[in-house]
């Protein structure tokens, strides 16, 4: 897994972490626990799945205070049984009971949608088909959900609405055809912008592929015509399918032959991988 | 539903639409839809529930384009059929596309959460058992989230770690017991800050109940410890019953009679409630 | 005293930097001080008072010039005598000249609100009423100045119109009476959030006791009115007398019994501790 | 009054609002005031003083709800007695609740400082000394204080360390006498860039005058030396008198022919202006 | 010319109109001109050339002011001769001065690269080549750049290192050639991102062939080698010319049939388009 | 060269990079570049000049990856011959390419800022007038432009539009007359405040004179008109010629004594200074 740079997670932890905060920090650690104590926590997976969201963990840790260091077992990317431990977590016990929930919160979401992605990578294993994900995202955290799904084995599709073309049902209506909005599109973007188009029937796709486009979007179609779709495009563009697959209906998908399938629900609505912290040793209390 | 202050929405939606709309904003319809364009669509249902984050989906179309308007059908908190419309939106077809996928993400999103939490309130109706949310939120999104809880008919647990006091097992093990963990807590915060304390035993609600507190949380306990739970209590402090509770559970959860039941997965992994536009009329061009 | 997190404090600091700092920083040094000169100097309090401030002075310091170094002789919360030394600061002399402005700032302010709040403190000593501050506070300062008012021995009230209910005159004439407005109240908040409402006489009290509140503010009345308030509320409430209360008069209403006594010159009025910087040895130049 | 560009405000009163509304705004209104009613409110000053901050009483109101209008009596500069209103606001009672104590942190504090400088101007009307502040302001806020020294009819120093050369007896001491110390600034500056310097004797007065510098600030002399000083510099430079004055003896200190008098408490120590807020008519519900 | 979102474009204004104003404003006009003054300006070519940047003018007079108003003559994309009046603006005098030179900073800078890019494009307007900017633009002012280029009849590279793939010599370096190069970025990155490939010989563009790219860049290649590179790649990929290609030389590369010439100095070396402010009528002041 | 505190320098920096790394960083080397292999590269001046900007470069690389040292051999403000190595970078591959880029586009353009700067220095060397820049110069660089200004051995004019104050055609023409202007500038601003005055002609600066200003903007006069203002003026107050001076023009100009020249088109047009990375090492992996 390469990682993103900490220039872009460190805004998006900085944030979590004052929501927790709020105005005077952990009030019932404080009350509590001596401010020189020292600790160590396990982060155990509660449930199988795949890691995702380690940098923004140790960010939580690191920027609460800079004395705690995480010790990494299972990296962004791995697989995890239950009851296995992601990694440990050592240093001022404050500043640990401080970020723990912040430092879940990421974990957690992230590790649960590269599970979901996971489980359907491993559905679609005997068929060429990619598994991508959608602009469906969490306000906000955009950058690191696509993150978590590459490292559940997926790829990703465009970031935003300027880094590549799609052109959809309304686009298609506006403009007064298929062949029209491509063409406008190929007169209009830059030479590494790339266009696709939406076709909801093998009719528009004859149409796209008369002008010709980078790839095409095949939505809420059977597997059957799927198939045909991919016969009728025969390599002369990328074709994906989209339209509310699950891990049990994706195989049928793939088996037509597309290049892609683009699930929506992996980032907005796939649950949590359940991740906790066990308190391995809390009790040295540094000089 | 009291809304929330705008200034708490703003830059929710401004970094959104930012994330969205990247360096060149939406380079689709730039290419294929006139300008002068404009266009009515309907927010549709695509299935039963709760509505919330109408605010935002508001904020999302004016921040793109202040010539665009909202008209409610269904406010937040009101209950929506498969098919009904929400509301209708209309304006400028430039800025409708462009900010429909961040505001449809903001209104899915929390739309889910009210949904799900109003189906467990729904499950309890019988007693006297509130429904409230926990710290397990999407980083960045906490305001918003437990607005949605509430739009569902759920109530708020605190809002981070400084506005109420919530003594864990960390921090008993630490104080070394529970009472010494909740005087150290009542010395140290202000009038006006609630004490709770987790307790996973009958045991240990005795001893908390001896020194006084304002709530007790009871995690994991089966329906019948919660119901020796309660009468221990007997009325002297809030009970919060905690521990995986699902809709199916919740009437024996509630039955015991505790005050609240506490569920982490109203918020880090209720399924979105799935929205849509419908373009109604696209086509008249402003002069 | 619990410090808090400095993720809290550090926007603050920056921004009270590039305010002193402007868009070329301190051209008198520059023009003056060679570049590798160390220096050290003494953070002296010029008057007595209670230390508050120093994580932000530290700050001021570090974030100019991370070489710099400081050394605690009188934490926040100690007392310091007139000409007492507070802390050293010793590392490069353009940073110490470029961040003193900015460290002395916080400092003087904070003693200042820390050095009010003690004197009140020690004037009620032989009483059990706690001091505590309100929300008119300095804008955009209210974590550090109410930390400062921990700092000299106070204690909080709530810290903003969102985590504890306070129903005043406006609130009980628009719902028709003290009954109403609390059950209104009572029907809508979560179960950590406390209820205070304020009354201006006994019959108002009287009518909030009846339905039942967390704490009552006794509004501008006499040490007699007050004595039959807490007489009256008989330990059911926190009892908190306010109105213009000072060290004079400070006394003769903690002898009324009651819990608490809210002073909002301590934030809004409090002169500052006078704290000065002392070079005790510029000279040597790094290698 | 030139009032400060409205950009350079609302960023001070934004970080205030949110700093109030915390993360659910105004619970206790929201939970008993009616959604649709409306009020007018009075601000009114509590004792006599000279108003400021009345560009930032007016954003706080409009930022929460912008259907909230302001009629001002006495503006910015003004003169106010006890009892007189300063201005009405009138619009939806929620907003006006909400963002009540912020408008008024704002007003009092920046009224108590020009209140301040105005009297120490009136103090030493009968002479030509102006009245300056120094940069120990409220960090965060030197913008708004500044301009209310400028309300209470005083004068501005430099504003940060960056648009004027102020020579202190370290930079001296460093640069091994005051002729070398402004001889090396000289060199150093822009043409647009003034240089003072600050001496505490006749003698380092006499070295300044010798190699000509724009103003002097005379630190800590008596009435009688400053006398001297101001016949030594005979007009060639502005002179400057520092060193806690206070309304008494300010006019002591202006009989000596100083064109100025700075003076730090202005705006470190000033108490706030009592302003408080009446409810006029609170009832009208919109439709 | 489609317009930039103008969320992206206000940050931009707001931070370079905070630059200049600092933390008093337009002290001058302030002191001189008149609160209720009103005035009409003219925008003005002062030679000829392409306009871009009105948006951000526009903004820079509506943030100091919203009173002010422009209407205009030329837009964004449109050729002005000498002395041309772009647009006009009329409001009050203040603000018209306040925000001239940070509406001009913007205007003209912009406009420079669009009439730079203007000048390119006609000199190759025979060939079928289309002129695009590099990642060599001003820091924090990319997104604005590279639409000026658009407004010049220029076409855009890639954003940013995120939104394509673009593989240079180092690349191929480390790689150990370009084969591998292109296969490792073949199998990372997602369907919507194009590949491109920078090569020095035709040796290299050979080995980029056989494998298969969307783009070749060809480095530094004289018309001749261009031609035989156009020849090679035969349609299979896009091809783009490089390397210090000034307006004298474009026709040269573009008669090779390259498709796109890149110019890095359209963004960091042109000149800007000078553009001034005439005062048209001063004088009315507002009741 | 005295630095710009790091403080002021970072956001540029950082927003710098986000602009550039976008949503997933530099994905062309992550394909490529294994994560452990280190490089050194050179930062060579691909042309004669003078370098400006390194604290940004080494600000963009240490953003990126803290594991990148740099070594300066030609330090700001130095001349460099072509081909001269200017500093070395070392650490992680994947940080120097993913911040190689930014750390150009900063020192490219700060060093053609000085370069520009330098040249007219040279030209006028045999006279006392310094070379000075206006404020026309990059939205949000505004302070490190003027800092490139100072590296190539020139002087600031004001910063902003208030911290001095600058009296044009259009504040003579609403004030009425020079005399009337500069008279309400002295009534206005502060004491460290300085005033100048922009004349056309010799009657002009008559009536400036007679009221006493500091410095005098002698605008878009021939030399000979210089002299005879420089005459006029006699020392009493600060000279500066204004008006399309180039190198080449700049000698007359500064023959006629002016104190100082002020050049728009060092901050405007000055074409950047080119600078290029020579990768010197790549290939070891750390361990």
């Amino acid at each position: 897994m390469t990682p993103l740079p900490e220039i872009i997670l460190e805004p998006l932890v900085r944030a979590a972490l004052l929501e927790d905060l709020g105005r005077m920090g952990d009030i019932t650690s404080a009350a509590i626990v001596p401010e020189g104590l020292n600790a160590t926590m396990a982060i155990v997976a509660r449930q199988p799945g795949v890691v995702a969201g380690l940098d923004l963990a140790i960010l939580a840790f690191r920027l609460v205070d800079p004395g705690i260091s995480l010790r990494i077992m299972r990296p962004d990317g791995a697989a995890v049984a239950q009851g296995e431990t992601i990694a440990t977590a050592a240093g001022p016990a404050l500043g640990l009971l401080a970020a723990e929930r912040t430092a879940l919160n990421f974990l957690c979401r992230l590790s649960g949608i590269a599970s979901a992605t996971a489980s359907v990578v491993a559905a679609v294993r005997a068929y060429k088909a990619k598994i991508v994900c959608t602009r469906k995202t969490t306000p906000g955290l955009r950058a690191v959900e696509k993150y978590a799904v590459r490292a559940g084995g997926g790829s990703n599709h465009r970031f935003g609405l300027d880094d590549a073309v799609l052109i959809k049902d309304n686009h298609i209506a506006v403009a007064g055809g298929v062949r029209t909005a491509i063409e406008r599109a190929k007169a209009s973007v830059g030479h590494l912008v790339k266009i696709e188009v939406e076709v909801d029937t093998l009719a528009q796709l004859d149409q796209a592929m008369a002008v010709g486009v980078d790839a095409v979007l095949l939505d809420n179609m059977t597997p059957e015509e799927l198939r045909q779709a991919v016969e009728m495009v025969d390599g002369r563009a990328i074709t994906e399918a989209s339209g509310r697959v699950t891990p049990a209906t994706a195989p049928d998908v793939a088996a037509s032959g597309v290049d892609l399938i683009s699930i929506g629900w992996l980032t907005h609505s796939a649950p949590i991988l359940d991740i906790g912290l066990d308190y391995r040793s809390t009790g040295e209390t540094a000089a």
